[in-house]
């Protein structure tokens, strides 16, 4: 391995080594090995290129740093410590991974200023990163270079490139040719199981050639050569790849290069050898001022980049920030008197495109878009036009067969700020994007996904395209709102909620098949806020059925059945369980009661003891559905007013 | 486009196009464009190829045919028809996707015979046929030429290659040299949406090539092209991607080449159009004797291929047929009484492991593997080997960080036969594969899953990796048993039971922290089979606490705490919903009780309805978890002994 050359700029990245190995050992608990690998490219990145402000974190036309291997969090925590930002002092970086503190284990969005991204999970940053990138072309292409004009970089490891979801990823990106996009693949040769060619023989730079991308390598420990190759991709219109070339562990001379200082602290008298090695003759969290100087003057740049910024910011962007909603309550409102007046009988997919009509022309910021199932989604309504790699002035995305992409890139358009993503594919599908759905959750990015064809009621596709057990494992998911509306007012009511969300992600399950207004009564309120509501009430009720989504109009006929046998039923529609589970104990009992209960819903009973108590009812499934037209499966699996009504004599 | 060259061969792929669209128009439900555009290179590889016997389907040495586009469902249905499948008469083409009937809307494993997995989902075909293609190499290294040598032959859509699976499935293909992988890529240009250049600008070649694949293209409607093409990827040593330049739908002459060909019926009109534009002169489900003679001839040399094999048989071999699995039984008895004695404190991680010490030295058929966490999954048993690219003969893969590719190649080998895999990932990343367990479940195929760091115990990780709503989430799933073990014993049982699992897929979920020893009294009996039993019995109880896995421990605590105040407590271990929702009440009433109800789970309440009443206690979590040492997570979300004893006095 090569003599390090002594001199400032590696001075700055020998600061994060020591911070990465110290703080990691201090934890007892860490991943020094990429931190100590990347120093050198992390650090070029920051000290020639990088504009951003730590007095202003979220200044719109930052450089996005986003850290995909997010393991290596200490390389990001070091950073921000010796940048100045406010918030990350050394006692955070003394508290590395302890409860409370901002250092968490992998990057955690909101926890600390800068983070532009919860990483951790493989793959999900540089997928995450190209929606960052592509929202800075739209909204380039809305507002101008004045408004809008900034880099994407991404650093991401072997595990980033060997995740399902780095193809999804690249391709997209490389076919939108998002020019602006930077990953600085930590190109070490070593996962946790051994060197890479235990599992691997990709020719990566080959790869992403063949997605249409600018690709190039370095010496990941050469400060002048990595600053030619980030220059050079800059410079290139086609989004870049650079392969780093480096030594994980860098500096630690008897563990580095080996998986041994991937994901362990390296250990007191390794980590004495290291300081020797690296000519670092500073204690434990200790900085020397001209560290602290070098690094303050890259915040310094920034600030100066962001105060000339300021001076040039267009009118029409200034706008945009935040997303104003404020006109859609009556906007939405109208359109639900509409509806009381024209009754559609419609399925809510088609439904959810009419409720699109009124948000999309109410809203200019929202960005729709499907994995490839726009026509049975219906997630694009008349006037939007379709983005290209020509023209990004439009505002729906073709994301491709590729609904995990589509997650994690609508998760970075929204954390980008300014646009307010949809997007929709086949509930089933709701699979194929889980890590990054969880991801909008666990941040708190208001996404929403559109997921249509929610139950045996789409029909003939069979059990692999049939929902069973999603609204269940869908609703598992802390922080995210699952909407399950039961006609075309639910469905406006839903968009609502949607569209007005800072903080949660919202999920809108919608049917393939025709259900006829239930809420022919215009309410101003939106009902389905309180997640559920009476639908029938009658004065005194011998019993309470409670359904969503298409099997509200089975519990109606349900409860119609009962009448002619002098049974009062009322009936519950409920949209949404994480509302209800929200709303006070008086309303929760009103709409209860205290009548026995059945439940209706096309899917499996898992979940629902928010309403039902174990002797209470329950028509559903019971696993997997079948091939056959909708109504068969309906009554093959017995899913019909009759099996309501028949639960709810046997329970009175 | 050029004529149809009017030969015997064309005849044959031309009653595939004549089914498959009438068989859609019948059942106004269907996607005609793929059977149609592929019925020439369908034709091509099985009348001059392909080894397969209808009348044993299950020929352990038959080339393996996967249509991973599996909404050309009808393509299969009608060669199986045309071969002589006795299962799949005409009547059953009648009746595509209809109730009951064996032609499901996209081909179901077990459905009818020769459907060698479920596809439909995107991309899982051919990720599944890499584990078939894997199982094969195996199965040849171990027993020889004679008596295992096949080819797995795939087709895939533009659909299957942009889903990220596959890149996954063919770097790990290519990485290993499954030479004996041949895939067909209906390369069409077309996706739902319209063309394929909506979304997509990947050079799929280069990209195969740059994952070491052998690569070509051919006319997907020129016969000889497409015979000299498979003939070249026969003998090339790489998996082999065949690039299959096809119009979609092709022969109904107003609709081919769109996407409105996809996923509709043709219509009468184009459906006599197309008629005469193939020069098919035969009523609807008319096919003429000649062209019957033809697939015939195919499954004659299928047979005669069969009986030379059956004559060369290896004994080796023989024994494999099926996985013998009665010694194992015994051996886990032996070894559990061993643990009562041994007392181990160890993680349920590390009790896997000792555990698979037992399991492997008694089943020479299992296949061990983990996506890149092998020293973490503690799946690798002392005698176990690597399969690498040179010698196939070990039994232990290095997935990669791929684990939806590991979880699709596991389903691969298991159905390939002979060979028991399991595999291990971080439980929070059973999301990156829930794609491909659903489908394990809806196939019904014995896989094992081990899923490791299973709550908040992992501690510093932070959110990102700790589950929280994974084991309700994964319950969920029908048909798949999850096992969260408490104690070594308990994990041995579940073992055991994954082992001897002949339709159902099991996940084994295991703890980073330590656990002590709770079954220290040996039973003979598989607890753990009936899901949940009673871990301490007090003769009159007072209250019952259910937990299962690291939370057992916590149980007993809060047992103790309770004894000390003269409350009796019963504490049950229920590591298994599934197994214990199928006793039968008798033994469900002894266990539960009719004392309140404590539960204890680090995970959310979703699913506990099984044990609990909507008045009964809950300790568990109600959000996402945090960065820090496992104990003081436990303090922070108050999952301790104390919390459970007040839950239980304030119930009783």
């Amino acid at each position: 391995m090569k003599d390090i050359q002594i001199n400032q700029e590696t001075e700055m990245a020998n600061a994060i080594r020591a911070l990465a190995m110290d703080a990691v050992q201090k934890a007892n608990s860490g991943h020094p090995g990429m931190p100590m690998g990347m120093a050198d490219v992390a650090t070029v990145l920051f000290n020639r290129f990088m504009s951003i402000d730590p007095a202003a974190p979220k200044w719109p036309d930052r450089d996005r740093f986003v850290l995909s291997a997010g393991h290596g969090s200490m390389l990001v925590y070091a950073i921000h410590h010796l940048l100045g930002y406010a918030d990350m002092d050394m006692d955070q970086l003394r508290n590395f991974r302890q409860l409370g503190s901002r250092t968490a284990g992998h990057p955690e969005y909101g926890h600390a200023d800068g983070i532009e991204v919860t990483t951790g999970p493989l793959g999900q940053g540089i997928a995450t990163a190209v929606g960052m990138a592509l929202a800075e072309k739209m909204k380039n292409a809305r507002y101008g270079d004045d408004s809008v004009d900034h880099f994407t970089y991404v650093i991401a490891g072997d595990g980033c490139l060997m995740e399902g979801i780095s193809h999804e990823a690249i391709d997209l990106a490389g076919h939108l040719g998002l020019g602006k996009l930077v990953v600085m693949w930590d190109d070490n040769a070593i996962t946790i199981d051994g060197d890479t060619n235990l599992s691997t023989s990709t020719d990566q730079q080959a790869r992403f050639a063949a997605a249409g991308w600018h690709v190039s390598a370095c010496d990941g420990h050469d400060m002048n050569a990595i600053a030619e190759a980030i220059e050079a991709a800059r410079l290139d219109p086609r989004p870049s790849l650079i392969a780093c070339r480096t030594i994980i562990g860098f500096g630690a001379p008897n563990k580095q290069g080996s998986h041994d200082v991937h994901g362990a602290p390296l250990g007191d008298a390794e980590i004495a050898a290291a300081r020797k090695q690296l000519n670092w003759a500073y204690e434990p969290f200790e900085i020397p001022a001209s560290i602290y100087d070098s690094w303050h003057q890259i915040a310094a740049r920034g600030a100066h980049k962001r105060a000339e910024w300021e001076q040039r910011l267009s009118v029409e962007f200034r706008a945009t920030e935040p997303c104003d909603t404020s006109a859609l309550p009556g906007a939405i409102e109208a359109y639900k008197r509409k509806l009381s007046q024209d009754k559609p009988n419609v399925a809510t997919r088609k439904a959810s495109q009419m409720a699109l009509e009124v948000v999309n022309a109410t809203l200019p910021f929202t960005v729709g878009g499907s994995a490839d199932l726009t026509g049975s989604n219906l997630t694009k309504s008349s006037k939007m036009q379709s983005v290209t790699p020509q023209d990004f002035s439009g505002d729906y995305i073709h994301y491709g067969i590729r609904e995990h992409g589509m997650a994690a890139a609508m998760n970075g358009i929204a954390l980008h700020g300014g646009l307010k993503p949809y997007g929709g594919t086949f509930m089933a599908f709701a699979d194929y994007c889980r890590p990054a759905i969880r991801l909008s959750a666990l941040m708190g990015v208001p996404v929403t996904y559109v997921m249509t064809h929610d139950s045996i009621g789409l029909g003939e596709d069979g059990p692999t395209h049939q929902p069973v057990e999603h609204l269940a494992s869908l609703r598992a998911i802390p922080n995210l709102l699952v909407m399950r509306p039961a006609d075309a007012v639910e469905t406006a009511e839903a968009w609502e909620i949607a569209m007005m969300s800072k903080d949660k992600p919202v999920m809108i399950v919608a049917s393939r098949q025709n259900l006829p207004l239930q809420r022919t009564q215009h309410e101003a309120e939106n009902l389905t806020a309180r997640g559920a509501y009476l639908l029938r009430d009658p004065a005194k009720r011998d019993v309470t059925l409670i359904a969503t989504g298409s099997e509200v109009e089975i519990a109606i006929a349900a409860a119609d059945l009962l009448a002619a046998d002098g049974i009062k039923a009322a009936v519950v529609s409920a949209p949404c369980f994480e509302l209800f589970e929200a709303q006070d104990k008086a309303y929760r009992d009103t709409i209860l009661g205290t009548a026995p209960r059945v439940g209706c819903e096309a899917a499996i009973r898992q979940g629902w003891d928010l309403f039902l108590d174990r002797e209470d009812g329950f028509v559903g499934m019971r696993g997997f559905g079948a091939s056959a037209p909708a109504p068969a499966l309906y009554n093959h699996f017995n899913i019909t007013a009759e099996a309501i009504a028949s639960q709810a004599k046997n329970l009175i």
